[in-house]
């Protein structure tokens, strides 16, 4: 490590909470990624790149999915690889066309297993209206592997001359969640630990390319949209607030989360501000239309519980800060460790 | 296995065979992926999707990259990764514009190790002229990985009203290699098992892109461009064989191979039409058209060795026949096993 003068907090391996999608997330990203294969396009860290081809307008986004278990409650790792992807292409308000999708599959995996995977994948592709145009595979040795780990990769149209970007957000603008918080992270870690709530909480991966193409009609009144994965609410706000220098108040009265949720979260220690979705999103628009974009995401079933959960302010750029139920506030600050490895 | 009606010979379980780009691959895709996610761009099986977008011919190709050691003579699994990918663009004569990179690390990696993956692939995209457009990075526990495992997907623009297709060749074309064969694969056994060859033997890993674009000027009489990976010669002359429904004849005395190769293959075992490389291809061209793109490939140093190596045949659709150097004729199958597994 010394020799290539590169150093990351007190490690020089890769530890779990690289992968999480905090503060260790962003320094891999800002100290060894951005430095070498940085650009315009990838610096602007958006859920998908905007590409200009010909006369089209692209969307481009990658991801591994690397669940752990491989089937939970509401899916499993081939539903999930699509949702991720089609979502990351939806929060620029593109319409997903192709996905390509790569499967590494571990020597004396199951056969009916990968079977019953790649048909959830493409279940979920119909859904989404996607077709697979490129795959392929590739076999490790028994004991280099999990089972499977699936990379999709998206490419969607934008047929908005407004593309909502991460660094986008006023101040005045109001947030708001496209429904209630938490459910994916919380089926993970209990079909993880065999963990039994008194409710069956599913998984909310899902689709959200016809939701978010709901927002379209807002045209340039809709700033920011960004998908709740890894690291949930708070790095979606972080981030947002990082990119588009400014500060993010949020009430945490106003977030819905399902009761089970919320007694697992208790019950086990987690913040669900931090917890991951896999078919949620937040959206930051101009003040006077949110009223309207409520109302209409709620007219979706995967919109049922939207609610604006807070507003963008001049004061503490950079920063998120949550107003408690007692009236207390507090900083809500990037993931910092690995509150739940391995839920995508 | 049973339940689900899938019976892969005698196997119900993935073998590091079903990697290997032979038989068993071929068995994978047409009754597990095929059946599920096919559509009339992916059964084409082309190294790359051509895709109609706005007014863009666009090329899409993925591949995940999961070379055993990470490091070899020659290159490591970060510039491999841009090379393959570049390659089955090029394949479609499509300029390659923009990758989707992903990592997936195992805990404990050495972030010096990272890093310097990590300037390889940005060197090896700044020489095909490709930026990184779309990022992610995974982190798996120890022991459920081996060291990083690479997705790229690229995105190519196809400039030719002609793309070369894997079946589009005809009776009475010939076929051409474009360099020598088999550097790759024998370079990665060799430090793979830590065996001394007497010449110092580099992986042959490089981008086609220049090279491949050489032959646009060809217009339709290039028929087909197939890059010579997993399964060698012999995967490659076999699927065009099967795509295009034409037999395959090709003089193994003819074939350009280093004399280190062949030497390592004798010693090994192997036959080194099933060696992998990862900066060749060969190319099915119009008869007339031939000696000319052979003078045209060995003005490149990536195509010093290019020569004519066989011709296609209405006899025995679907078989590529090799003769052999003292004049007898042998069948070239797929392959059956895993002559070499990981080597991309």
């Amino acid at each position: 490590m010394e020799s290539c003068g590169i150093a990351i907090g007190f490690s020089d391996v890769i530890r779990l909470g690289h992968g999480s999608g905090g503060k260790l997330t962003e320094q891999l990203v800002e100290k060894v990624f951005l430095p070498k294969i940085g650009n315009s396009i990838l610096n602007e860290l958006d859920d998908a790149a905007s590409l200009k081809i010909g006369d089209a307008n692209i969307a481009f986004s990658t991801d591994s999915y690397v669940v752990k278990p491989l089937f939970f409650p509401g899916g499993n790792i081939g539903s999930l690889a699509v949702h991720g992807t089609v979502n990351d292409l939806s929060m620029r308000l593109a319409r997903p066309l192709y996905l390509s999708v790569s499967f590494i599959i571990e020597e004396g995996f199951r056969i009916g297993e990968l079977s019953r995977i790649v048909e959830s994948l493409s279940q979920a592709a119909k859904e989404s209206q996607v077709d697979v145009a490129a795959a392929d595979t590739k076999v490790v040795n028994r004991g280099a592997g999990d089972g499977v780990y699936i990379n999709t990769t998206g490419i969607g149209i934008i047929e908005t001359r407004h593309p909502p970007a991460v660094r986008k957000a006023r101040p005045g603008d109001l947030i708001i969640i496209s429904s209630d918080l938490g459910r994916h992270g919380i089926a993970i870690l209990c079909a993880r630990e065999g963990l039994e709530l008194e409710t069956d909480l599913l998984s909310d991966s899902a689709s959200l390319s016809a939701l978010a193409l709901r927002l379209a009609r807002l045209g340039p009144a809709l700033h920011c949209m960004r998908d709740l994965t890894r690291g949930g609410l708070s790095s979606a706000l972080n981030e947002i607030a990082h990119a588009s220098k400014v500060g993010i108040e949020i009430n945490d009265s106003q977030v819905p989360i399902h009761p089970a949720v919320r007694g697992a979260c208790e019950l086990l220690g987690l913040d669900p501000l931090y917890v991951a979705c896999e078919g949620r999103f937040i959206c930051i628009v101009e003040a006077d239309r949110a009223d309207e974009v409520v109302e209409n995401l709620k007219l979706d079933p995967l919109g049922q519980e939207s609610a604006i959960i807070g507003r963008v302010t001049e004061e503490h750029p950079g920063r998120v800060v949550s107003r408690t139920a007692i009236g207390g506030r507090r900083i809500v600050d990037k993931l910092s460790g690995d509150q739940l490895p391995r839920i995508c």
